[in-house]
């Protein structure tokens, strides 16, 4: 499958290692089209040389050409946020990764009845696990 | 006008007497749907009396039923990005606020065309004085 993986970028890079190691899982078995999120060069400045016109209409390009979006929502990002409505809206698949004993996931999010598939975890293996069973 | 007015809820509450500021004055000329925004007293825990389902109807209503969007978004949010997305979806005009100087608005609101209000400000006066000049 081709995935797109969401997580924050200029909300705050405190996971950036989670991310990769969620990428690295993933591009085992299935494409991730997103694979620069896990970038630990990535700043929360974000992709500097690029015009965030220019970000913003190849990451749709990319929601668009994904089968499954995958989210890591505990770090809040309003781009996730955009793109989980975006996913809804276009009708792809969603997983969602979240650290409740983090803090509570958005009730906008939780709330929404598209977003059936969320998951609740506390160890990048816990989380490794999920991503194994559910996109085998 | 009737505004929804946007800002972190579960993504943080640093700003939030920042949110009551700007929700005071826009109250004196216009309704605000979504004034428990601004309450000193709402933690990020957020309304933890309803279910989150109940919080996304209800908000989800008054999106609908708003004439504009008003968005502060220094403070990244899930629900914020999820609620422009929404607001974009269904053509209601959003005006977004934001402090560059305390980090950069993420490239998926900023880079997408819809947004074409989107001002950058520094102090609370700022901010009254783009409200009022915009939203007489």
């Amino acid at each position: 499958m081709k995935i797109y993986f969401a997580a924050s970028i200029r909300g705050g890079r405190n996971d950036a290692s989670l991310y990769q190691a969620l990428i690295d899982d993933l591009k085992t078995r299935h494409t991730v089209l997103t694979e620069h999120i896990g970038n630990p060069n990535l700043t929360a400045d974000g992709q500097i040389q690029l015009t965030d016109q220019a970000i913003r209409d190849r990451d749709i390009d990319w929601l668009k050409a994904a089968d499954m979006v995958v989210a890591e929502t505990t770090n809040p990002s309003l781009g996730v946020g955009y793109e989980l409505a975006y996913a809804e809206k276009i009708k792809t698949p969603v997983l969602i990764l979240h650290r409740d004993q983090v803090n509570h996931l958005s009730a906008m999010i939780n709330g929404t009845g598209y977003f059936d598939k969320i998951f609740s975890y506390q160890t990048v293996a816990d989380a490794l696990a999920i991503l194994q069973r559910e996109l085998p």
